[in-house]
Order: structure tokens, then C-alpha cells, then sequence
């Protein structure tokens, strides 16, 4: 049991800066596994222009987390689920203001469940994205609040092929280099790290595949186009470990696609939808 | 034929500060192909903490170019020789004061070559290093210059076994994050700028492979101290690729070793000599 202090929820951050450039851009597609050959995500001044990767978005937004209340134990913090809004595409350099707020913390019993939003808009006030955070604070629950909504399944239909598949292998050195675009938990690096929590050697970043599934959905239904993605939510349901490969597969529904990402051997992003233009 | 400037000579640049942190330094040592592994390159809460590659001076010195002259066509440029002497040990992190300087031009003939020195400072005062450039200037030579003096040979004893052997395997995206670093030459990374060059494909960095094979000797026979290197001059003698195999052999000399770096088909640093501790 922990103390949740409910009287977070709902104020919102002072707007924050984030200032980049097109180099934090390239790092980032190189830390969810661009190559070289994806040239308008690794390369400046490539023919048809950088191109960012709809989930650059994270990397903002990460700094403009909200207070969530004092004693909290970061170590049994757990991301659950990942929900990116594109409102416009996301310039390849600039300033970004952001404003973090918890939006709800509900009480699942085990666990208590905070939702956090962060809005980033561009320096003239133009809307750019929503960053939906779930995170589950494992036996944070029965606290007497609301359990909140029932999340609504998002399954593949059953025995139907995909429509796309794409597999990309995860480098050794994946979790290394996707960290330096600002996650530092040592989780992902620190083999003592990992075994503190629960695992035999670190794993990826959830962000990090989150990021390769964003690339599959880029380079494979929407043909490079960046800015068709609209909405991308996911479910974190198993670790990835580098090495592994993901392969990511979506079924065509009205709005976009259904989406699942699996290694060799388990679903590691489950319950998951793209929207697409 | 090109003009040469011999006024240059001598010219010492205005000192130039270089500010980094860590994560500049780590950015480096994955460039040069460290993994997740090597934790004492990779991570800033290294247990016996972060280590800082000898070889990372190429990156503050590459912003502390001298002037070289007008009209110097920078495509014609070849970066043939580099030698790095550390007086001390690199900080993690902090500002290098740097002063540059073209040491010498000799008329080769053929071409002219520039010889280039970059020495580091600490803040307060302290020798860090003298970074030397050796660059031919392809076609520019025959200007009535002096031709310099003739260089040493230096070659391993013929059919002796090397006291060291490491290789490598370049990944396919290592020039894409080398060039994080701070060389941002299309040629390795655009393939028309590729072709412009002469080249089939984009090749990987020099310095970059003076990374690598700086890495290996600091791994190999020094046992990981990054201090105990003292010393390292390479030519660079043929064109590396992104995915080719780096294998460093040293043969063991008073000084140190006298090195060769090999990929599968050619020898790409020859004439190299480590001196250690």
C-alpha cells in the first residue's frame, strides 16, 4: 500500500521549452532502429527533405512530466500504455511548448493507474500533439477510488492474414543508444539495474519499441509518409530484449489498422490501433 | 593546379572552447562501435565509472580547424594520416580549450599535403593532447614547395605472428551515428555524394576506424585503462565500408605496438604505430 495523493490530479505544469535540432531528430530515428538506407529519417539534408518520425514526440515529451505526488516509488512504476494524438506534422527543429497534467488516477485494486496527458503546441500556438501516458503502480491499489472505465479490447480479427508484416531485427546496442534521447533508467543498460527489477539482463525501452512499430507503420502502409499517421495507441505487454526481432503486423479497418508487434516469442504490443489519413 | 597559401603557415587559431558532457562522450563510443557490454564507455553510472576513449579528442579537434587558405577545394581534400598524443587523461565532461595550427604544407608533387595540429587545454591550463592532421590535397602539389621530409616506414616484422588480434563487425548504420559526432561529410552517409567522390557506396569515416582501432587496442592489450594509451599514428590506406569486419593487430615493439587494421579484402590503416604505458 502507498499513499496516493489525489489532489494531483488535474493541475496542470507551467508550459515547458523544449528546444531541438534536426541532430536530436536523427538520433531518435536511429535509436528506434532507421538505417542508413532510411535517408530521409537519418539524413539532414536528404532530397526529400528529414523526415520525423510521428513518435519523436516522446522525446519531448518526457520532460514535461507532471508532479504525480510526493513518496512515490518510481521502481514499481510500470509504462502500461501509450497513446500519441499528430494534430501536424512535428517540425524537424525548433521549440515545442508543453504542458504535463494527471489527468486521473484510478484504483484497479492491485494497482493504481495514472494517466498523464502532456500537449506540446509550437512557439505560435499551433496545436501539435496529445502524449497519452498509462502507467500501473503496482500494489498502489485499494486506496477506495474509482476503478474507472473498462478498456475496450483491440484484437486482431482471428485467422485473418495481415495486412502488412514488416520485421526489423533490435541491435545489441539499441537500448544503449535510444537512452540518449533522454530515458536514462538504468533498467535498460545496467545489468544490476535489471536484476533489482525482476529481469534476468535489461531490457528495451517499451518507448523504444513503441518507436520500431511506429517506423513499421511509416515505411510500410503509409509508404514513408509521415504525416498520414494520426493516432497511434499501444499496450506494453512484454518485455523486448536487444537481439530480439519485432515483427509488426496491422489488419485494415475503417479509420487504419489494428495493430500487434511480436518478437519470437511473445506479443510484446497488444490491444493496439493506428489511425491513418 | 590550385593556389596554395603558404601564409597560412604558422597562423595559430584564436583558443576555442569546446563544452560536452557525457553524453557526447558515449555518443562517440557507440559510433566507434561500443556495445552494450562495454559498460565503462556506454554508461554515466559505470561502476568503476565513465570511461572517455583517447580517440575521442578528434571530436572537440575537428571543431578547432585553422584557416587553410582561400579557394581550397575541400573535395579534393583526403584525410591521410592522424596521430593523437595524450598528455593526460580526457574529463568526462567539462570545456577544452583549443588552439589550431598549419603546421607545414610540403609539394609532394602529385599533391600538396597539409599538416594540421589541434592542442587541447584543460580550463585551467593543463596539456590534454595534440591532435595532427595529415591531408593530402589531391592534384594541388608542384608549386616550387619543399617536399618535406621522407615518411618511416613502420611495418609488422614479416610473416611474425601479431601479439593481438580483435575484430569487429561494422553495422550498416555506423557512419549514420558516427557523423552524430560532428563529421558531417555527405560522402558518408549520401550515396550521390558517394558517386561524386569516386566511390561505388557511402564509406565509413576514417576517424571513424581510428575509433574502432583505438577501441581494440584499449579492450586488447591495455586491458581496458584508457590512460595507458599514449600514442596513436595511422595512415589511412584504403576505404572502409558500413557491414565489413574491422580486424586490429598490434605486434608488440618497446614503445608499444606497431599496428594494422585490416577489413576482409584490404589493409585500411597501415604505417600505425600505439605507444603505451
Amino acid at each position: 500500500m502507498s499513499n496516493i495523493d489525489l489532489s494531483v490530479i488535474g493541475k496542470k505544469t507551467e508550459p515547458r521549452i523544449f528546444e531541438y535540432t534536426w541532430k536530436d531528430v536523427v538520433l531518435y530515428a536511429l535509436g528506434v532502429g532507421a538505417t542508413a538506407e532510411e535517408l530521409s529519417y537519418v539524413y539532414e539534408n536528404a532530397a526529400d527533405g528529414l523526415k520525423v518520425l510521428p513518435s519523436f514526440c516522446v522525446v519531448p515529451a518526457i520532460r514535461a512530466f507532471p508532479d504525480v505526488g510526493k513518496n512515490v516509488d518510481w521502481s514499481r512504476m510500470l509504462h502500461g500504455e501509450m497513446t500519441i494524438c499528430l494534430a501536424r506534422p512535428i517540425p524537424t527543429e525548433g521549440k515545442i511548448i508543453q504542458v504535463g497534467e494527471v489527468t486521473n488516477i484510478f484504483d484497479k485494486g492491485k494497482g493504481a493507474v495514472y494517466h498523464i496527458q502532456i500537449t506540446g503546441q509550437t512557439e505560435d500556438g499551433g496545436h501539435l500533439y496529445d502524449v497519452d501516458w498509462v502507467i500501473f503502480y503496482v500494489g498502489a491499489g485499494g486506496f477506495g477510488g474509482d476503478p474507472g472505465p473498462k478498456a475496450e479490447p483491440i484484437d486482431p480479427p482471428h485467422g485473418v492474414v495481415p495486412d502488412f508484416s514488416i520485421s526489423y531485427k533490435v541491435a545489441e546496442n539499441q537500448a544503449a543508444l535510444y537512452r540518449l534521447s533522454g530515458d536514462l533508467n538504468p533498467l535498460h543498460l545496467d545489468p544490476e539495474a535489471a536484476k533489482r527489477g525482476g529481469f534476468d539482463k535489461p531490457i528495451l525501452h517499451g518507448l523504444c519499441t513503441y518507436g520500431f512499430a511506429t517506423r513499421a507503420i511509416v515505411n510500410g502502409p503509409l509508404q514513408g509518409d509521415v504525416n498520414r499517421l494520426k493516432e497511434f495507441k499501444a499496450r506494453f505487454s512484454d518485455p523486448v530484449y536487444p537481439g530480439d526481432t519485432l515483427t509488426t503486423r496491422g489488419w485494415k479497418i475503417d479509420q487504419g489498422y489494428i495493430i500487434q508487434v511480436n518478437t519470437e516469442s511473445a506479443v510484446v504490443i497488444s490491444n493496439s490501433m493506428a489511425i491513418v489519413d
